[in-house]
């Protein structure tokens, strides 16, 4: 199974092309979407929708990241080998976003024009480049075919940011996600809060306590409240309203969590 | 088949998670988009799409449908097999709205956390409940298995508005649906009309004459018309224009059939 | 493989409709989107997108295009048949398109009517005869059963505008098509200019000195300049912002390409 995660929306027939190619390469390759809606050229949501979404794939998946805001440069291509998945992307931070609680076993820069298709254009590495490899990778080429070996810490860094914590105790995000219902991803993860009853999450000048456990839940029901999202992340969110529209919140923004233990 | 209705959008991976799930536990699962576009919590659109769509697909299919208000609450999930079909849905009216012409053979209420990714979180019922009960079911897992028989008298009522009739015999239906083109699609449908060609359908200040057959058929190209569209119900559009916005039409607003019995 | 071309946008569910028309026809086609989000009714968009495409697919592919503004009028449905690809669509020039380059060897008026739904309705012919005549083909049927031959110069013309040259040797042209990035593909391809380095490029008040390689090889990074895009036509763009946004540009716009040999 080949997954496709870009920033080519769906409007102009870039993802299509590249199915296209992939289809010719690998005819029983099966192709899936996880989304093509990334900002334009945003690294870091590309890597929280990674990190929050590979884990419910089959064993064996080949992702095929491209945002690519280098495309044309001289930024590597890498594929990377974990123990159950396999990647494809530029070397721009995304993949090493997975590192922490994904190893990866095997790292190869991808430059071998084989298995690319002729000529390589400058702007289309999608076309080109990555459905080709991942194709020719479905069919069972063995990676190292594709080009050298690289080590780990020569990997560009991971472009997500992470909370730190001030010395009170208190914990410093930002929202990292906003999606469609207008719900707020922080990167948060309420790990320091046992129940989350005692936990307050700070934003702007809204002081919101506990973590609620599902949308409908509410008592205030036109209110934003906190709650423990699917991704993991602590989320604020406005029961059948848009928490984006009714806060003006913003992707960057900071939101703090107030722990019990920092409580005096 | 599997087949996807939610209101989840496409620009957050949650479908593709979904996706996932299915081919983890199905691999062979071929597994088709209805659409994820309906508004948010809208379960009167979802039933309109799924009413109108549902027989063009093969017998056997799987309709998971996720438009789900209720998630995390202790609103039930619901199987429902027909003669030709299966349906996963909240019990929440969706399905019932198909009764008057999909008799229910078996009703099912989807409880048996053997067939749920554990553990099940408050918020994504879709990724932990709906897609591997469905991959379940299309693995050959009998619908017993996962819960107790429910009587239809106690699902929960349809959402579809019905339209009904004055003493002066008109139709006062409303507008349910309104697509890409801007055209406005109601819940009449027409059947009190033999050819059409002396009805009226009477939408604010206009009286439009007669349904027409084709879009491109137009005396006067710029106006809005009345014609019977694909779902079978009587729609208002505009040749090469948007009703929607030429009318300022929005969803609910009243629809008038005369018909010429009811003409004196 | 059967690839579907469309106007009718993923929000509606008439594109799923399509698939489960071909499905419960010929469960074993594999169905790939090119895009459905062409301009309502826009023929000369499609054109550019399937003629950009096509080639990356397999050989063999059934191109299935329903952009068809004169659907239910006596429009001819036709399918034409070249030594690698076969096409469905409506006789409204968008086929026309490709014959510079893609020789017909086969050209059938699509109307026996064994091989479409029943009743045929005036308004949604994508699922009535485009889907379930792809399927039939798709399952072996010959293109001969469909109907009559027809001579390619009984076609409609394409409505893709082409280029033309002055008297002092410029070439003008216009943009065809804006992608997601507000980029502006134009018709002119580049072909008069060797290297690129000389050419210039006019867009209302701005001179575009030479055609750049790569997206982002910029020594001004925030204004527009002129590239040789994935499609092998000349595009104004921004690094990393909005040509269209910058520039204020329209579909349909002139764009004018100075070349070397017309320098005095």
């Amino acid at each position: 199974m080949i997954v496709l995660l870009t920033d080519f929306g769906l409007k102009d027939p870039f993802v299509a092309v590249m199915k296209g190619v992939i289809a010719t390469i690998s005819p029983s390759a099966a192709i899936l979407d996880l989304t093509h809606d990334i900002s334009p050229q945003d690294v870091s949501e590309a890597s929280f929708i990674l990190k929050g979404s590979y884990l419910y794939f089959p064993k064996g998946t080949i992702f095929v990241v491209v945002v690519d805001p280098g495309v044309g440069t001289k930024r590597k291509i890498i594929y990377v080998e974990t123990e159950n998945y396999r990647f494809l992307s530029p070397d721009n931070g995304i993949l090493t976003s997975l590192f922490p609680e994904e190893k990866p076993v095997k790292i190869i820069e991808v430059k071998n024009s084989k298995y690319f298709l002729k000529p390589v254009s400058f702007t289309f590495h999608g076309r080109d480049i990555f459905a080709p490899a991942a194709a020719y990778l479905n069919q069972g080429v063995a990676p190292e075919e594709m080009g050298p070996s690289l080590a780990p810490e020569s990997l560009a860094d991971s472009p997500l940011p992470f909370p730190h914590q001030d010395p009170q105790g208190n914990w410093h995000g930002e929202i990292v996600y906003i999606d469609r219902f207008g719900n707020l991803t922080t990167n948060l993860n309420g790990c320091c809060v046992d129940s989350g009853e005692n936990a307050e999450i700070i934003f702007k000048n809204e002081v919101l306590k506990g973590l609620r456990q599902a949308y409908a839940n509410s008592d205030s029901p036109s209110g934003p409240f906190a709650i423990l999202n699917s991704f993991h992340s602590i989320e604020i969110a406005v029961n059948q309203g848009s928490a984006q529209k009714i806060l003006h919140a913003k992707k960057g923004e900071e939101v703090i969590l107030r722990c019990p233990t920092s409580f005096s």
